[in-house]
């Protein structure tokens, strides 16, 4: 590993020992990443994605839609390698209900040492895609069914089911969400959040 | 289409009569994008791997590596769907012989309108992943069976094999290649070449 552009390697435990940062940290191959600080549009769709999963899964105890989630999972003996243990924060984690953990007394749990079984990931002005792209095939390779990377600027989001290629979409076309859900949607509709009022 | 952020729309006709721009200029979705200026770990990437191909697919007539090249291909009759015409020009695009298009006295072909059967795209620096995405997928659409998106500063590779997940690579992870290459090669490899001299 002589040609690495980190500068100093760190373990998962050094990692989860340090206060939490604002926008959040992630733990990725050994070195530790800030998220960028959310802008007004990514603000926006992450608020309205959680709600607009939420509204068809919660009630009905189907999934449930969690914004900024840290999620840590993958092979503890592996942390350099791509399936290695990571601590990521998903814009949106979306978990089907049978998997979120609870606590005795009905809470939410705060530790989530699972994949998501949707991963959500919105690209802000100027960020790379390849970290957030590993992300979402992090959680692929972890048992998640869906990832979706948004694009704003470019208005595309694509889409990465669990074992097949990415696909590209745009306009009218209609987005895959998480089986069972019952959310008919497109990508003018998603980027349609994005105008001021009316919902 | 209101929210839209492309001025305006050409069709593939008028693109292809304008003259060719350097950086090359792709026609994706009605509209038109120039690549950015290469820089220096982009040209030697890219003159490397050409060679790394050709020396094992060449004189074989297995395949050919061309850097460069425009191809045009995708559904007339859907330009601005994903799955529509576009005209692209891939850092490296790699062909199985048999497809090469040759003309009558054994010259290759000036014009492809097919899609290479292994694309490999380089990230410039600040370059958005997301176009360069959208070119692998559109070639993993039209029947390659392989593309790369290599990313120099983050010293990562991700491989887009046709039907699968894409899949993160880095250090000493071995690369998929096109079926029938002898080439074993790593990432670790592959960033070797951004090393000044020895070969």
């Amino acid at each position: 590993m002589t040609t690495t552009s980190q500068p100093k390697i760190f373990t998962l435990a050094e990692f989860l020992a340090m206060p939490e940062t604002k926008p959040a940290s992630e733990f990725i191959a050994g070195s530790i990443e800030q998220k960028p600080m959310p802008q007004g549009q990514h603000s926006r769709l992450q608020l309205k994605l959680c709600n607009l999963v939420n509204d068809v899964a919660e009630a009905a105890e189907i999934a449930m839609a969690l914004p900024e989630l840290r999620c840590t999972f993958g092979d503890p003996l592996a942390i350099r390698s791509p399936l290695g243990r990571r601590s990521i924060v998903p814009d949106v984690a979306i978990f089907r209900w049978e998997r979120i953990p609870f606590e005795a007394d009905g809470d939410i749990a705060n530790v989530f040492e699972i994949a998501p079984d949707w991963t959500i990931e919105i690209l802000s002005p100027d960020q790379k895609d390849t970290k957030v792209i590993r992300n979402i095939l992090h959680c692929l390779n972890h048992g998640a069914s869906l990832g979706w990377l948004i694009d704003p600027a470019e208005r595309l989001i694509l889409a990465f089911p669990a074992n097949q290629s990415p696909v590209e979409l745009s306009g009218s076309n209609q987005l895959p969400v998480l089986a069972g859900l019952d959310l008919n949607i497109t990508v003018d509709d998603i980027f349609g959040l994005l105008r001021s009022p009316a919902n």
